[in-house]
């Protein structure tokens, strides 16, 4: 059966790191703008008791969103092996547009993905880009698009980038903003008729009601009359609301795979949080009936890369099929699950084989 | 064969009027920042001479994007008479998120195509909403999307809004500002296998080598340290480029539809300027060997509209199924071709019968 196939993943990764040391300085307010007055030290500590983070990626100043995108798709294509002007479609999933500076406009016209097109150098006019806006499970909805336009062959290759540079839109009063860091991934998506290779289901899911405002745009936490808007997240909200329906969402894609769960390789999840990814997946897995994670299951990068939004797992299908993340490899056949959760809320996932 | 079709459609018009007159007080300058010494009530005469623009609409402070997508999207749900729990997507085309004052923050997060699930309070988790950047063709774009969406079975009813509120993001020194107005336009795409209607064939192009700052994002006219960024249009490249290569992707859309042109009975194209638009018809029927454009077969709305961006089509279209625009109405069975053309450059046009 005609499937959609990853034929090669690209990524931008900052050169600027920042370690958690960076933010000792700050002074941090709760989001009632009450001051914390815990040592910046104690809170250092949690944060990285919690999130697994380390340091993570800002972009340096010259470059913004648009330009990582076109620098990790310029990477998958080299690796794909195909000229550029055979794709038939740029599909660029962000948050925040491209920002020249900090606080600075979310501009989006032209598209992010018509700026790639252009930085590409592609003529074909029957490459069509477009960008999506998603949350941080825009980068895998962008997938799920483009597996859709393969499969009712409406395209033969798409290229699919997650791009945000959150560094310019981060309150440096509000602890949350220790999470957030830049970056860019992308894969090129072919159809496939030849092997078994490729996107076996894949679904979606959003909540709107109560849960709209769990991640959202607001004022600085340090009340001062600046107009900035920043990126705002109620994290005990997110965290239950990701413990409860991601497990669910993800096993109900995996059950339409109809695979048996002992074969599942790897869980390529969004790098939120390592605590809450690891007990997200550890629930879903106890959906059947295995109590524990299973060794090597899942790989992580969030300690080093932090939490780059829709740049996150394809960062992270990049490095380990680069062999980057040590311990976990894969190989043709081997069958791994994708798995998203983020502002809307929104939740995705696919099951594929290698 | 199945196809989608447009089972309704609604409309927000903004409720307050601006006519050419209140341009009168401002001070012009052209993009190299020199004052324009014409009298403002020359470039008014010859502004509404090209544009056919008169009084253009924008939205009241209290209202932003998302309102206006929820409202036009309320009565497309109405007249359709569907139960918006029964909507699988739901796609907001837009270009600058919303802003909620003049110059304010460009916000997406969450998506509006969120905000207007909330604003219908639908509870329905595999109601998908996603917001969709293509420039002034997103609306169509949409459709596009929308369509394939339900020839694959993956969506039964989907729901596509365009919404911008230009007023916002507009320089006051730059001529071009009197263009531009505020909407949102709605409609409920839906399978059909019952009869003939809907959507027959679409196509799309794009082309982002030296078209790509043809509309973009840029500081104001005249100069000033303001860092605001305002939508910024080079007319003369813009026009080129529209009569080169728009009619001709018109031709390619509606000969794919087998169709006989002397059956098109009305051209639904993006209301950005008066003559521009009369230019491009004329040129697509001249192809087809129809020197003088047909009686009746362009409905436009731009005297009193302005161009607001990604919703003037579905608005125009609403108000010829309301029998507001004179001299303009569809029966069953009528052909019609949407066509439109918008920051990138991107180019789309569907062909349908009502």
């Amino acid at each position: 059966m005609l499937k959609s196939k990853i034929i090669a993943t690209g990524a931008y990764i900052p050169t600027e790191i920042i370690p958690n040391e960076n933010f000792l300085n700050h002074t941090f307010y709760d989001a009632d703008q009450k001051l914390i007055r815990q040592p910046n030290q104690e809170i250092i500590r949690k944060f990285k008791n919690i999130t697994g983070i380390s340091e993570r990626r800002y972009a340096e100043k010259s470059i913004k969103s648009s330009d990582m995108a076109s620098i990790a798709a310029k990477e998958a294509i080299m690796i794909a092996g195909i000229d550029p002007e055979t794709i038939d479609q740029i599909i660029v999933a962000h948050n925040y547009g491209d920002i020249d500076s900090f606080g600075g406009t979310r501009e989006m016209v032209p598209s992010l993905a018509s700026k790639v097109k252009h930085n590409l150098g592609i003529k074909n006019t029957k490459c069509i880009p477009y960008d999506l806006i998603f949350g941080c499970p825009g980068w895998l909805q962008g997938v799920i698009h483009a597996d859709l336009a393969i499969r009712a062959n409406e395209a033969n290759t798409c290229l699919i980038i997650g791009v945000d540079t959150l560094s310019r839109i981060l309150d440096p009063a509000d602890r949350d903003s220790m999470i957030f860091s830049d970056g860019a991934g992308a894969c090129i998506l072919q159809k496939n008729e030849d092997d078994n290779s490729g996107i076996l289901i894949t679904a979606a899911r959003s909540h709107s009601i109560e849960e709209l405002d769990y991640i959202s745009s607001g004022g600085g936490n340090c009340g001062t009359n600046n107009d900035t808007r920043f990126i705002k997240m109620k994290g005990r909200k997110v965290y239950e609301y990701a413990l409860t329906y991601v497990p669910q969402a993800m096993k109900e894609c995996f059950d339409a795979s109809g695979e048996n769960i002992e074969n599942l390789k790897m869980v390529f999840i969004h790098q939120a949080n390592e605590k809450m990814d690891e007990a997200i997946t550890s629930r879903f897995f106890e959906l059947y009936g295995i109590n524990e994670l299973p060794a090597n299951v899942l790989p992580m990068n969030i300690s080093t890369m932090g939490n780059s939004s829709v740049a996150t797992i394809p960062t992270l299908l990049h490095q380990v099929l680069k062999g980057e993340i040590e311990g976990y490899s894969l190989e043709k056949g081997d069958l791994v699950l994708f798995a998203s959760v983020g502002a809307g809320m929104n939740i995705n996932a696919a099951c594929y084989r290698v």
